[in-house]
This record gives structure tokens, C-alpha cells and sequence, in this order.
């Protein structure tokens, strides 16, 4: 597939500086881009990057200066032209409903409405509802009394214990388990007793859960997720755990059980919270944090066991200064004997007494 | 769906203190209660609680005081009245013996007890044994020879390879995979080889695996999992570990090949060992520690590298000191160096050798 | 299953010495052994450890001793002869091909070699192209456009979102997920709406992605594994990150977006990358690392944040002596009391004005 560079410019409504004639083979970002490919820039620095790449032409905005070296399209809004383009290239899958599929196993007393597509490999349980548009894609399983709203969309092979509620507009990527049984054990005469699983998930509108994310149910109530939160992939969020709104979890973030965030919080990748903890709104969580205690909002932790930032910072500067600490505590040591040493023999003669007072401090 | 207090009263054969006929809309525990619900408390600060909280009336211990704000049906074990009202709301999913569906993919040669249940979408290889009353749910796939004993259920989606063997009453979740090659390879030449794969995974009986986990099997021999041992999701077992009976190992703890562990060992959250370590029994292992080295019976280990809980709990602490200890040690050393300067000029008249012989040492 | 001695003997072309017909009913290594077994030794110490364990035979290198307590069957290469038998006594699955299974969801416009495998519940979406003898395992789910190259395994369950790309040779373990969206948003009038998901997943050749994993697609490009490299369970790759050769990832590393490795590149367990970093070829990350900067070629680091492994280890020491370190300094400390107090006192009569200067200091 090729487009001239004089067609691209009239596809996305720019200006041409360079030959019209040019073909075109492909669209890639500045790391990625190969000769034949077209690139995009946002500002000048990106418009230089574009000088020194593989690219053959750039889509850039309409004030960056002209360069004989590199063809340029001039637009308004360059990264929105490039989408455009790049789409031109990327086969983009627009899938259309397909109603319910005979191969997907569907309950008679399961409602679907008629917008919505039911995949092949799809399970359907009973008594399960199913929003106008929503999409559940091959190999989900769904089990009993769920209820999915509309404009949905289950990517492959995710499962939905029963009872679960998700949403409107809501993305539930690939392998995700969702109600699973809570991790909670009573021991009685050296066997572990698995605790109620009388609860559900329940997802907010918006949500986004990532690939092989697990969520698991509550022990009696639900454990829930806010409208507008979005998680990666590989998550674990424990029993009971109330997430708020507009939460930002990135990958392997693991939640223990019956926590609360607020809004807005954002956990980087690896974070680890214990169970039973409240997390203000705004609250940051830096990469990797250990977090063994509640935190007021609007602050930023960082570290394992988690610290205010600042503080952390501080603590981990140090720490890369604690061998050279520890040899000047030593050397303070041996300069401190020898003071000591040549103080006892200045003063053993006139103030001998001092000495003994010294001791008994 | 609402009872009245009376009715639920008679159900659970409590003594109500308050008006008969209030209806009941939910049952819900006191942190998640919402006006209309019934909640319980197991003492008396949870029934303070209850008092401040929305619930319309709340289970209780037959001794606890009674209180014009807030209904309370007394019984002698609040929490086990409490579930049995619970389920009442909720809808409780009894799933009966399907037998084989005819959407699943059954191998010929497969054994399966009469009064298991096979779901639509699952697949069962060649020689593989399926014990009385076991549930495979739909889209789990379970590969060549594998031998599920009585009272398994396996949730939807979850991955059996060749030669798995499954106690009885094991409990394995969605997602989870068991048997995947163990990552062993031999470099030659700088291409990486594969180990051998000829061993499986064996789980004992009444065992729990939370979603997602993954237990690869041995190189030669057997990844064994002991009796009565609880995994949460997303945990990672490598290949020739032996895990021993009755451990609890909570979410994302991820284990290197060939360890042993004890009896009744428990590891939190986001746990790791390298590999070819022995874990003793009852070994407590906080969340997020890093083990590098095996650990005898009765430890409590924590941080990253793990060390004894005391110890890591002081080096916590002192490190949360560690700026502090810096300025302090930069300002003994400028006290030293003036006492130093001191000391010279005050011994530079009478002593003038003791200095040379400092300098010396 | 039981073989003699003698026949084993002669299976492996070795020399026995021991009892030609004694019963062995099953192979294991040394560790895993059970009296029955025939296990096998590479060097003395191994040899040593056979003659100490429940082994009845053993297979040894041709210059070991001959000892009366253990038969042993004496060949070139121990561990490769063992290997033959153990597979004698493991049922060893030789999947034959079965060509397109009726109970697969195949579109009528994917292509797909005669020579490959296509297993009940699979779905494998429009214009999908499968070389030859490459297997598609039961419930896998390949979406739109797929190309998968010859000699692929994709084991049961894992997903393939559109567009992905697999080269000659992959080994693609259950439940792993290729493609799904990357993590990223831009939040506006406080929602986070999600960047551009028009990149996909490309593996090279002899890849091996272990049971779990998920790698997301690129914002506009691809995300990329080199040939050669092998990752364990439950690593999560972010998408634009563009994996070298021959490297190898253990369990539950995470890597953020828009990262780049060099060749041969080592992560143990649970390693963790902020975003946009570069790791230099042969670099090697010990187990936990977190690493916040790009690293030079050859380096080994350690430690979150990560450090060159010599410095990290010198902290880790320091870090064990930090309490003892800390009441060191608080002695030290009071022990310049004292002698800034007998300085005082001895020079408060000869040099009076010394004291007023170091005040000042």
C-alpha cells in the first residue's frame, strides 16, 4: 500500500512543502520510523529528531521552518493528522455486530439485547443480562445472574463469576477473572477454612481493566471499583476493596483485602498496599511502594515500607552515601581514642579527678 | 426482595428488640450497610458501630444491651445468623450435576465419573480421569492424561497440561494455569535451549489455587503442592518446587525453581525466592520480602534482601534516621577536627611530641 | 511399568554392574527419588549423593567407582541416557496433527497451512494466516489478521489480540495475552481517555512466552521481542518497549512502556522498569531491581532504586550495621561531650578566648 505525499496532504487538509510525487509506504513514530514511512512532530525539538530519522516526510505544524532535506505537511494539529494517516495504513478492524453466535453456549433465561454480539466459545449463564452494543468477544465466560451494560466490550477468554456488575462503556481485557473467592482463612485444628463468598465485583461506568487483571469478590458485600478508573494489566485486587473514581493502577499493583482509595489516586507498577488501608484522595504511590499504613490525600509515597517522597528521596541518597558513613564513623572513632588518649595524658597530672567523674557519668 | 424483622427473627431464631414489622431490604456487613439492610455485630465496640452506622437493625449477642435507635434480634453466634439472612438476599447459585455437555470436547478414551459435570466449551484430552461429583467448568481446557480426583471444581478458563494430578476437593480457579514449561534453558553458541519437560505438576488434596496463579512442572520429576495448602491469584510457582502441607501464600508471591517448603508456612503479598532455597515449617515471611537464602523452622523474615523480623525492624527504623545520622556524624567530625585544633594548640607548647605520634599511628 | 535392569542397560548402550534383573518402576532425579527408581549422576559428588538415597539403580558417568551398596549402569553421557528412560516410564504426548478440528470457529477468510493444527474451541478470526505445522491449541482466541509463522505452539487459552505478528518457531504458553491495549490516557476535565491503540505485537523467531504473560500493543508502532528471547511466567511488557535478542526475563518482571533492551539482556524475578529507559546489551538485573535510569552495556545491577551489584551489596552490608551504627555514633557523640567539657575545663584558665571562637565556627 503507498499514497503520494501530495494525496496525504490533501487527505489531512495540510500544506506541502516538497515534492508532490513521493510515495508513501507507511506512518510510524520518530523511534520507530523506516525509510518510506511518514512521521509526525508535536514541536521543534520533534521537528529536529524528524531531520536526523529514517523518515522520508513529516506531518508538522503549520509554523515549523521549511527544510530541503526533509518534505513536510503543515497542519493545525499534527499528532491528530498522523492518526489519520496512520490508520490509512494499519488495517483497523471495525467489527460489526454479529448478533449471537450459534457456536457460544447462551442460557435460555439469559436476557441480550439485540444490538449486542455474542462470540463463538462465549458462555452464557443463567439469568444474565447483556446491554444494547456490548460486545463479549470469543471464549468469555459469564457466569451466573451478571449484568453487563451497554457499549460494553469482554475481550477473549475473561471470566465473570456470578454475580458480577459492570458498568456501561466499560473494557475488560483478555484473561481477566473477575469474583474470584477472597483470600480469607480461618484455622481450625490445623486446616485452613476458606471464609463466605456471599459477595460480588461491581464496576463503575468507564472502567478499564487490564489484561489478566483478578478482582475478587467480597465476603458479604461487593467489592466495587469507581466510575472512570482505570487499571493495567496483571493488577490484583483483594476482597472487600473499595476503589474510587479516576484511580490510575499500573501494572502488578497488588491490593489487599478490604482497602479504600479515594479519587484520583495513582499507583505506579509493583505497588503493594496491606490490607484494611484508607488512601486519600490525589494520593501518589511511586513504583515498587510498600504500604503498610493509611494515607491522608494529596500526598506522594514512594519506597518499601513507604515514605513521604521528599523524606524517601532523602533516606535513599543516604543510603548510597552509608559505606562511605560508615568509614567516616569509624575513622571518628579512632580520631576520638586518640584525643581521648592524649587528653588523659595532658590532664592525668593536674586534674586527675576529672577522670573518675568522667566514668561514673 | 424484603422480609420483615419478625420473619427474619424467626428464621434465625433470635429474640427481636423492636418494632415486628420494619422490612428488611439487604444484609450487608457494617462498613458496606446502607439504610433498609440488616447488619451484625460479634462484640460490643461492633455494636456501637452498628448504632452509628445506616443499618436499619442489626444481629447481635444475646447479651448485648438493647437500644431504642436501632432494632436488634439477639442470638448466641450473630455471624453465622447473619450469613444464613445474607443468603436469603442473595442470589445463592446452586449449581446442579450437568453431566456432559454436548458442546464440550470429550476425548473417547477420557474416564469420567458418572456424576461429574463437564460444561460447554471445555476440552478433555486423551486418558484423562475425572473423579465423582468434580465440576470442569466452561472453556477449561485440560490436556493429555491428567488425573482429577472427587469434589474438584475447576473454574472457567483455567489450563491443565499433560499429566497434571488434582487431589480431591481441590478448589482451582479461573485462569490458573498448571504444568507450563519450567524456564530452564542451556546457552550454546548464544541460542538458549530448553530443558527437559518431562515432569508435571501434583496437587494434594483440598488445595486452593487463586486466579491466574502459575505452577510450571518439574524438568524430571513432579512441582508438588501439599495437602490443604491455599494460593491466592497470580502467585507463581516454578518448576521442582515442592510446597508443603497447609501454607498460605498470598497474592503475586512468586517462588524460583527446586524450593522446599515446610508445613504451614505463610508468605504475603508480593513475596520472592530464589531458587534452590528450604523454607522450614511455620515460617513467616512478610509482604514484599526478597529471600535469597533458606530459612529455618519458626523464622519471621521480612524486607528486602529478608532478615530476621527484629532486625529488619530496627534497620527500618535507623534507616528512617539516616539523614539525621549524617548530619550528625558531619557535625562530631567538625567538633573532632576543633577539638583537634584545640588539643594541638593547647599541647603544642608543653607536649609537642604527642602529636607527631598521632600522626603516626 | 517396569523394566530389568539388564534391558535398560541395553536400551542406553551402557555397562551394568549390579543385578541384571532387578525391577525399576520409574526414573527420577536424585532430589525426587523413591526406592523402585533408577536416577542418574553427572560428577562424584552426585555419585556420592546416589549411593545415599533411596535410588535402586543408578545411571554414572563411565569412570565412576563400582560400589556393592548401588547398582549402576555405567555410560558417556549420564544425563542424557537418563532422559531416554525417564521418557520410557512418562507417558510422552506426541500430538499428532489433527488439521482443522469442526469444533474450531475458523473464518472462511483466514489462511492456514494443511500441515497445521487447529484444536476445538479455537477461534481464529478474518484474514488470519497459520504456517505449517504450527498448533493452535484449544480455546486459544486469534483475532483479526493474525500472521503466526510455521512450527508455532500456542498453547490452550492464550489470546492474540488483532494484527499480532508470530514468528517461525514460538513457543506461546496458556492464557498468555498478546496485543492489549497499552496503558495510557490523557486526562481531561478530570477523565482519563485513552491514547491510540493502532500499534500491535511482533515476535521474532524461537521466542518463548511463558504461561500468563501479557505484552500491549504499541501507541502507533509495534512492541517488539528479538529472536531468540525467552520470557518466564507472568511478565508484563509495556507497549512501544522493543525487546533485543536472546534475552531472558524471569517471572513477574514488569516493564513500563517505551523501554528498549540490547542483546542477551538477564531480569530475575520480579525486576521492575519505569518507562522510555534503555538497558545496554548483557546487562544483568538481580531479583527485585528497580530500575529508574537507562544502564550501560555489561553492567550488573541490583536493588530498588537499582545500583551497580559491587555498591548495592556494600549498602545492603552497611545496611545490616545501621542500628549498631547508630548507637556508634550516639557514643561517639557523647564521648566529644565529655571531652569538649575537660577541654573546657583545662583550657578555661590558659586560653579562655579559644572557647568563644569555636562558638562562632
Amino acid at each position: 500500500m503507498s499514497f503520494t505525499l501530495a494525496s496525504i496532504a490533501e487527505t489531512i487538509g495540510g500544506q506541502l512543502f516538497g515534492p508532490a510525487e513521493i510515495p508513501v509506504t507507511g506512518a510510524a513514530s520518530i523511534a520507530h520510523v523506516r525509510p518510506g514511512e511518514i512521521t509526525f512532530a508535536t514541536n521543534e525539538q520533534n521537528w529536529k529528531n524528524c531531520l536526523t530519522s529514517l523518515a522520508t516526510a513529516a506531518i508538522v505544524p503549520c509554523d515549523s521552518p521549511i527544510d530541503e532535506r526533509l518534505p513536510t505537511i503543515h497542519v493545525a494539529d499534527p499528532e491528530k493528522a498522523f492518526i489519520e494517516i496512520a490508520k490509512l495504513f494499519r488495517a483497523q478492524v471495525a467489527r460489526q455486530p454479529i448478533g449471537q453466535s450459534p457456536r457460544a453456549s447462551i442460557s435460555p433465561t439469559a436476557k441480550i439485547a439485540a444490538s449486542a454480539s455474542i462470540y463463538p466459545g462465549a458462555f452464557i449463564g443463567e439469568g444474565v443480562e447483556i446491554g444494547e452494543r456490548s460486545r463479549i468477544m470469543p471464549n468469555v465466560s459469564i457466569m451466573e445472574n451478571c449484568r453487563i451494560g451497554n457499549d460494553v466490550t469482554i475481550f477473549p477468554n475473561a471470566v465473570l463469576y456470578e454475580n458480577t456488575v459492570v458498568g456501561d462503556r466499560c473494557l475488560i481485557h483478555a484473561g481477566v477473572v473477575l469474583g474470584a473467592f477472597g483470600f480469607g482463612y480461618r484455622t481450625h485444628a490445623g486446616q485452613h477454612h476458606l471464609s463466605q463468598q456471599l459477595g460480588n465485583v461491581v464496576l463503575g461506568t468507564d472502567v478499564e481493566i487490564g489484561a489478566n487483571t483478578t478482582i475478587d469478590r467480597g465476603t458479604y458485600d461487593s467489592t466495587t471499583i469507581g466510575d472512570g478508573t482505570k487499571i493495567d494489566d496483571q493488577v490484583m485486587i483483594g476482597h472487600n476493596t473499595q476503589v474510587g473514581k479516576h484511580n490510575l493502577f499500573c501494572s502488578q499493583v497488588g491490593i489487599a483485602g478490604s482497602c479504600r482509595t479515594g479519587d484520583y489516586v495513582v499507583m505506579a507498577g509493583q505497588v503493594g498496599l496491606a490490607d484494611h488501608l484508607e488512601i486519600g484522595d490525589h494520593v501518589v504511590l511511586g513504583a515498587k511502594a510498600g504500604v503498610m499504613h493509611s494515607i491522608e490525600p494529596n500526598q506522594h509515597y514512594l519506597g518499601a515500607p513507604a515514605m513521604p517522597i521528599r523524606e524517601q528521596l532523602l533516606i535513599f541518597a543516604s543510603m548510597q552515601k552509608l559505606p562511605e558513613l560508615r568509614r567516616a564513623v569509624s575513622k571518628l572513632t579512632k580520631r576520638i581514642e586518640e584525643l581521648q588518649r592524649t587528653a588523659a595524658t595532658t590532664q592525668s597530672t593536674p586534674t586527675d579527678t576529672s577522670h573518675d567523674q568522667r566514668e561514673a557519668a
